[in-house]
């Protein structure tokens, strides 16, 4: 896979959407990998937004030293407007040009992906894709950059609510990210011993969100967490709780929503090493002249998958593990 | 201080009120300052409605091991109605008498020690009270039992905050503990060098704010971090990131309640020893036959100060720390 | 999966050998799978010990309530020399017969695997594996219980160590845990930019060490981290410390053993959710008449393998792995 | 204390000695404040080495950004032999000159503030110490910055030692940091209830660590951790090890060097207050004509004190603590 068949001499990278932790390491893993094989790596500053007006900066392998360990993206990122019109395209084009960039390599999410590929067909730009997002919900890589991170960030903050929520008896309605995804609600939900997951991948009722808190009463329960994602399709955590007070009076009921400390903090081991290894595979790809795929990794393996692939299917939830979910809380 | 002229042969503890992280590092130093002093202890679970409906049990120096480290309280706490009136306590009462429990102490906040003080006078029952809150504003006290882990585990969260903030140039309001008390606002936003931060003892101004926003533009800030205490009399966050919008179309501008991360967790090392030195001191008071006091520290020294003062008094927000905020976030 | 076709009435579950993050993880997911499917659970204490001098315990689920997040194992380990006689293990089985334990789950490694299928051969009591160790190594796995905790522990003592490393421009070496394997030394070698990685699968050379430092030097890199897994042929970190210092007497080296700190802490998400999944696998499995078996996770499926296979190979480490360690130490 | 009665155009600071975190949240705050009160603020890195070798850079106030929250030292800091002689300090004097330096602000330890008040007074240019190092040992403050970030590392440390520990039987000896002061030892030996803490200012004797583990014997614990400041004059932690297997071979005996995590890390919230208002009371400090003094904190004010009483005099450990360390062992 080491070969420059396809002659690439300068690659451009860039961070786009909502910025995930581990974004850093792959940026890190980009510049790093492109001066092994001998190329030029420029980065592209708030994503697509920064091709459009020419933000770009040259990035030498030294000057991603200390990177790997931080959050956010230091190339920072935004989802931009005008790149979803043909003259914001073209103008980006210009860009690549006037750089001499002959490649990309976009780490981001569905939506940056969509606009990667067709920059590439209407343009001609190679590019590559890297997941970066929490959400843990791109086909064709087991995980997504960041979402091992904000997985356990979740936890901690729960474990931290469940101190609370034991020593006073109460019930808290937790609420994680996930607008379309369970991958966090079910997961930290599994971790921190949740009485209920609600996600919306599955149909949920009240009268078995109702039935859990009966199950719990009768075994001495006397406090519980109930996990939900962000797009539950049953209700929003105010909702629910307030649902659940109507119900039953006599609990104590208290809602947190985590927000966007989900999105920070330094990136956990697997996140740094999923981010190195899938940035030096993005390079490898282009090299090898590879385009319009998305670097993943699937059983430990690395995989490209085609992006019109990865933006239509979705990462389904394991089955099992959501039958682990409601054995354990039992 | 070591003698116990006061002949006290069962402490009684709990906990109550809002629990905070380092009640349990109290509770254990209590059981083995007890026993160090050949004493016996029970705990009484739940707070005052643990007394009234008997709720008592046996505390040994083993019982209590591995509990240094642990978030929350193993007696749990309670707001209790029912002390609140002369039956309640008279039902209490009979408890103490039933388990030859001499004297109490009680770790909790003003409410609690009002209680205790109540309580005290009418059936004689001495009582030293543990001043644990994560809102450090407890007169008597340097610091309160809590706060500082209630303190980094704000700056935690806002530390992650930031990189997401950085990452998309925005503006975060974020909403932290203290009704009546800014110290945990005040000092995580100097530690995370936040732009501005509205605590209820000062009287902000909707322009002193926009005025921040101003020099931030002016210097080439692009995000923002702004701190509120819930208890800020300019308004909620919701309403501050409504106006901020309304004046700043052009802000991408964000909001974020902490919520009840911030009273649980592993206590930090201060709130551990301070918990342990505390809970010796309590019991040494008891002792001597002191009563109706608050054990606190000042100065690195325990110092004991009446209820009625620890509750009519508050803690001042140091002014220099005030202006050592305005100067850093230039 | 979930017929009782072997009419299991009693599980007893044990941890052996070196404990690991997770292990009290398992025993809970034991505990309520085994209630969950109308068997009871029995915890035998201190390993195999426990087992030949009687120390059963009964587990009902609220036993193992706030325990998914709780370092160590709540049961107690050790490495017995007495199950390695005849006599002890038939002193073993007549506490099995006494307690009416039907079958086994043991969390350990490999020689706790192989004392039970010893055990489960001469007494003919059934039993299942759950790989509970911090080194990864165990074949039938992709991922052992306590291996991500343990990283991400190494990984965050190495960030501290890389502040003053590069605060004062020194050499540091350090050995992180793995006797036979090198799993924890490569990823985190890898999540902290460490300049070389040393571990017993490879052959290494002090010429190719020296090339490191050479190449450091000639990139302009002031300060590095060179992992060692303590089974590394090459020498230990003392030795290593020393050679460095002979052919570099200008370099400020320092060595740093993380030792047993490795073993403890809270287990991340991972380690929780693995320990949830085999522990409900494990009780499954014995209900589905399976024994000698170990219960392990590969691509996110459980798989049963036979324990003398799983003793017998071992986890190799991915060659490509060290390829992007390379490319990116550049 | 704001106005600029010495007319100070322009400020140089540096770090000296072993690096502490917190050291990068001074520098934020000498280089904001000086920005404030209109001074030029020059960094100078490694030391007095850079003042001796002209390795100074500018910082202005946007620089320093993102930097309160890191550990380590970005002006990096080295302890320079070459300071120690007249012409190395007179080289140091051309350098201030040569940038206009009209004092400093040197934020280390002992060696450091030595250093400086030499230089000041041979070479008449005013300079303020910051107190910066994690032994807490220097007189004229309370805390100095690093103390309670190295702290809280050293316990996390010791809750995972503790973990293995308990689940094994064993009896640990954890070696701190602390060469002359066992501040670092006391107060994490309490926070993790150590069975033993050996420290420096007290005479402690073998027979004294035996009764101990008789005393804990006849308690019925069965693990246990002893910590040992390595400045203890009873003998390293490998000797206690090799005493305590040789009175009680039945025991299992570890040993763990913490080593130099303890220097590293992102800064606790106290550290980064602290690092805030010294760095600002340096700056003011020098804007009154004070020179040749150390800024601290005692009782959460801020005091100057002279340097060579600093230097002199030394933090006593706590009598009423060692006392509480005692009480809470049993």
């Amino acid at each position: 896979m080491s070969k420059n068949t396809n002659k690439i001499k300068k690659i451009g990278v860039l961070t786009s959407g909502g910025d995930s932790p581990g974004m850093n390491a792959a940026i890190r893993s980009v510049v790093r990998a492109s001066n092994y094989y001998g190329i030029e790596c420029s980065g592209i500053r708030m994503g697509y937004d920064g091709l459009i007006n020419d933000m770009v900066v040259d990035l030498g392998p030294r000057s991603v030293r200390n990177l790997i360990n931080r959050g956010g993206t230091e190339l920072k990122s935004a989802r931009s407007e005008e790149f979803r019109t043909v003259e914001g395209r073209s103008k980006a084009a210009e860009t690549v040009k006037k750089h001499n960039i002959d490649a990309l390599v976009v780490i981001g999410g569905d939506g940056s992906f969509t606009g990667g590929t067709i920059f590439q067909k209407e343009q001609g730009i190679p590019f590559i894709g890297i997941p970066g997002t929490i959400d843990n919900d791109i086909f064709g890589t087991d995980f997504t950059l960041g979402y091992d991170t904000a997985l356990n960030t979740v936890v901690d903050a729960i474990d931290k609510i469940r101190d609370t929520a034991t020593s006073h008896n109460r019930v808290f309605f937790v609420e994680v990210m996930g607008r379309d995804a369970g991958f966090i609600a079910l997961n930290s939900g599994i971790a921190t011993g949740a009485l209920d997951i609600l996600i919306p991948e599955q149909k949920d009722s009240i009268e078995d969100l109702f039935s859990s808190f009966e199950n719990a009463k009768q075994k001495g329960k006397t406090s519980s967490i109930v996990v939900v994602a962000e797009g539950e399709k049953l209700g929003g955590v105010y909702d629910l709780a307030k649902f659940t007070k109507m119900k039953y009076p006599e609990f104590d009921v208290k809602v947190t929503v985590l927000g966007h400390i989900q999105r920070g903090g330094s990136p956990t081991v697997a996140d740094r090493v999923l981010a190195s290894r899938l940035g030096v595979a993005a390079v490898e790809g282009l090299m090898a002249g590879k385009s319009n795929v998305m670097a993943g990794m699937q059983s430990s393996k690395i995989v490209f998958t085609p992006i019109e692939e990865a933006i239509k299917k979705h990462n389904e939830i394991d089955k099992d593990l959501i039958k682990v979910a409601d054995i354990l809380s039992t």
